[in-house]
């Protein structure tokens, strides 16, 4: 097994509470206290929000994305500049994506062949090429505290036989992205689940990435449009499958009430752009539910959005002030949501964590959802 | 005189050097020690700042604006809502302009009388009138520590008969506004010398506004495409007709170096769009003078702007990443460059007012211009 090579990167498993994990990712850089929401700062910025803001949220690790910053500025430039940290100012962990994902949803005309893809980049049409191992040399450059391997994410939806042939080439990728991998002590490098929504293949891509050994295990290709129900069932089928003392991280997950959803089903770590992408749109997410600041009814709204937080975006200006700089176009209503948004997330892990440790997980998601509906 | 009925708004010079003035406002909300850069927060932020980063710049009185604010979110809104302090959670003194210079650059048909003008607003067309009386009213009602009176201000060039005509308008109008200002304690009224660059207008309508009184004189109609050396001109002939004891407020200026030569004629007060407006578009002002990020040369440096500065944007970010947010057009570059800019301006502004104090400020003012053209 790679960690027993690699004893500075590791999970600690404190409580669980039916499937659900209370435990502390350890890495080089800090620990990461799960379940965890990692904002997400694509190309090198959470955008809209200075690294003091984000760290005052309580996160604790940042998701940078290979794909944005091999093509600008360029690894090696970030390499020369000190690596991702200092470049942006961030001396917590971050993890990496491959540019898998991007490659496909992204990138303009793309091949993909055995060893990899080659793709025309949608910033200036300049071809790259990525491979298992060239995309874990790119995060190396990042210098990236966590490494995800190179896979294929299918669309959804994807058939049986497509899904099982994608599955196979992610799985060679993986034992390369492996084989390419120094494990440095303290960094980590995470497998991803494939399979698409069949549980046989769910499992088994589960079973063969153990088989490897991985510091923690991704599961890709989900939130591509499924319903929640067949996501939460590959779910079921996958968390059990993974060993307990490796760290699980559902990629690109979520809405605040999917994430409680995953974490009773065994989830430990979650990115999703909706907090930052939603707060540049005007939407505000609460204990009540999402809130949209655009609309006419905030105009004259003397209430911030959460008077009792300890976070200044929720706390010190009025959703009538909010209202009046989304219409205004200005762009601190986008650095306000955004900052609110990602702490909400905070808290709202925060209180999943608790609720984990003292056993009331079931009354928490239940209370949770009765709310974000209501 | 006004003044007498307002002792809690007054201005007290403090020292001397040539015709440079170190002095300080005093506000119901606060002293401004002058001379001082107003950041500019038209439509009730300063864009891209939140309050609190405006603050530690060393910024004490901000300036909003009557025209946007009146048809976006509405005065009485505002003042519903606690006034303009309250609204953007900022609780230091603020300045106001009339609105008189957007009707004139920003709306759509105008129709100037005697009594005011009436426009269509920019930004739905909806028609409004502004009158000396209601302007004070809107500025009252957004609850400004100091109001502008309105006036009219003359394009650039403007000969020496259409300049006196709109003196003789804007004259009047002074003091129907100042007969509509309630003198609440801690509160001032600020007149505005016009007459475009003809010495003899510039003094006769300095002359002619102390005779009505206000708390404090404004130069208006610069910085409208006059050549700096008009504009020095201007400035020599009307402060010497002002009295010592109320603070001068030249409007819309400017670059490092004109605060520099208008603090040496004289100025204490200014305000200008240039260090926001310039560091959404990638320049940054420094000691060496003017720096465009987007420029390739800084895709590689790893040097921030000034690695002695108390402000993080000047600090804690490397040109290479500044270059890298604007490239990718990334919000936070705005935010950063704003950040940097005030900030600067505030440091210049400090340098000035030592300088003044220690009798020093022509040697300054030298160094100053050298390394900024250099």
């Amino acid at each position: 097994m790679i960690v027993a090579d690699n004893p500075d990167f590791r999970f600690a498993l404190l409580a669980t509470d039916g499937a659900a994990r209370r435990g502390r990712v350890h890495t080089g850089r800090g620990p990461i206290d799960t379940p965890a929401f990692m904002p997400v700062g694509t190309a090198g910025t959470v955008k809209g929000l200075l690294t003091d803001q984000v760290r005052a949220t309580g996160s604790q690790i940042l998701l940078g994305n290979a794909y944005h910053l091999m093509l600008r500025p360029g690894a090696e430039r970030v390499a020369a500049l000190g690596g991702l940290h200092a470049f942006m100012n961030w001396d917590g962990p971050i993890l990496t994506d491959s540019g898998g994902y991007q490659v496909l949803s992204l990138a303009g005309l793309r091949r993909l062949d055995d060893d990899g893809v080659t793709f025309r980049s949608h910033i200036d049409g300049a071809y790259h090429r990525l491979t298992p191992a060239s995309s874990v040399e790119v995060q190396e450059l990042l210098d990236a505290d966590i490494t995800m391997v190179l896979d294929e994410c299918p669309p959804y939806p994807c058939d049986h036989d497509n899904a099982e042939r994608s599955l196979d080439l992610t799985l060679r990728w993986a034992q390369r992205s492996k084989d390419a991998f120094h494990g440095r002590p303290g960094f980590g490098l995470f497998g991803i689940v494939q399979g698409g929504v069949h549980p046989d293949l769910r499992e088994a891509s589960a079973r063969r990435l153990v088989d490897i050994g991985f510091h923690g295990y991704a599961l890709g290709g989900l939130a591509v449009g499924e319903p929640a129900a067949e996501r939460n069932a590959a779910l079921e089928v996958t968390t059990p499958a993974l060993p307990a003392d490796r760290p699980r991280y559902l990629m690109g997950v979520g809405k605040p009430l999917d994430l409680v959803e995953a974490v009773e089903r065994g989830i430990d770590l979650f990115d999703c752009v909706l907090p930052t992408r939603s707060g540049r749109r005007g939407l505000a997410y609460t204990w009540d539910g999402a809130v949209k600041l655009t609309n006419a009814r905030f105009r004259d709204d003397p209430e911030p959005l959460d008077p009792t937080s300890d976070c200044p975006a929720s706390r010190d200006y009025s959703k009538a002030y909010l209202h009046h700089l989304f219409k205004a176009g200005e762009v601190l209503g986008w650095t306000l949501l955004t900052w609110h948004n990602v702490h909400f997330y905070q808290q709202l892990m925060g209180a999943m964590r608790t609720a984990i440790e003292t056993g009331r997980l079931k009354d928490f998601a239940a209370d949770f959802r009765n709310r974000q509906v209501g």
